[in-house]
């Protein structure tokens, strides 16, 4: 990831290091209270940041002694004074106890930030893959 | 939709009624050259405005005598001095040649805009559905 830290690059950042530590509070201190977010998975949305928490905490618990390592690729980032956008290839990647990379998955990954009182949090994020039109189903890569 | 003329439901006006006219030019201009998108269907992105543009073309010639008719529902919009952006569900219902309803689909969309020398651009979008991640398909609503 690029040393560059504009508002997206400091977000992505620190969803990383969260992500790694498995660090719930972490994680949702770079949202804001009434977030809305876009899923790959399973939902049309996450709206505020209770339901996003909730998501996290189940996450995180699922991977038992695993981590996920999340690399960032492709990254651009616009800011403006008080409202930033950014998008990415985000992969995340499962390591087991022993540093055995398990498995990895790679997402499309937007995120929309505002600056407020505490600093900048990410409002909306949408995360998705592309679905095959003949098939119904997503694309996977890795 | 709503009145209220921020940059996203003025960009979201635009793209409804470009839709609608199949008029090619018109949904090109609402874009930056630089566009980059992350569109639902068959392939990872589009980037730069002559992708984008042989998406349009196609994508309104394959309508024969029929038209699309586009609805966002949902929205929601933030703007600073020049980035804005925002979400919305979208859906397009197709019509016929003779004004009957033939089907319609709801995607997820997100719009990240830049005000430029001659107005504000969409530089970024992002549209998809949610993926059932038990089967990997898509999960479709209209």
């Amino acid at each position: 990831m690029s040393t560059k830290q504009t508002p997206v690059h400091q977000a992505l950042e620190n969803y990383a290091a969260a992500v790694h530590a498995k660090d719930v509070d972490a994680f949702i201190a770079l949202y804001d209270d009434d977030v809305h977010i876009y899923d790959s998975w399973g939902q049309w949305q996450y709206a505020g940041i209770e339901a996003w928490r909730s998501m996290a905490g189940e996450w995180f618990s699922s991977l038992g002694d695993a981590r996920v390592r999340v690399e960032f690729n492709d990254v651009r980032s616009v800011s403006g004074e008080d409202v930033a956008f950014g998008h990415a290839a985000v992969t995340f990647a499962g390591i087991s106890a022993e540093g055995e990379r398990l498995r990895a998955m790679t997402n499309r990954f937007t995120i929309c930030l505002e600056k407020k009182g505490d600093g900048w949090k990410i409002s909306h994020e949408h995360s998705s893959l592309p679905i095959d039109m003949e098939t119904g189903e997503g694309i996977f890569t890795s």
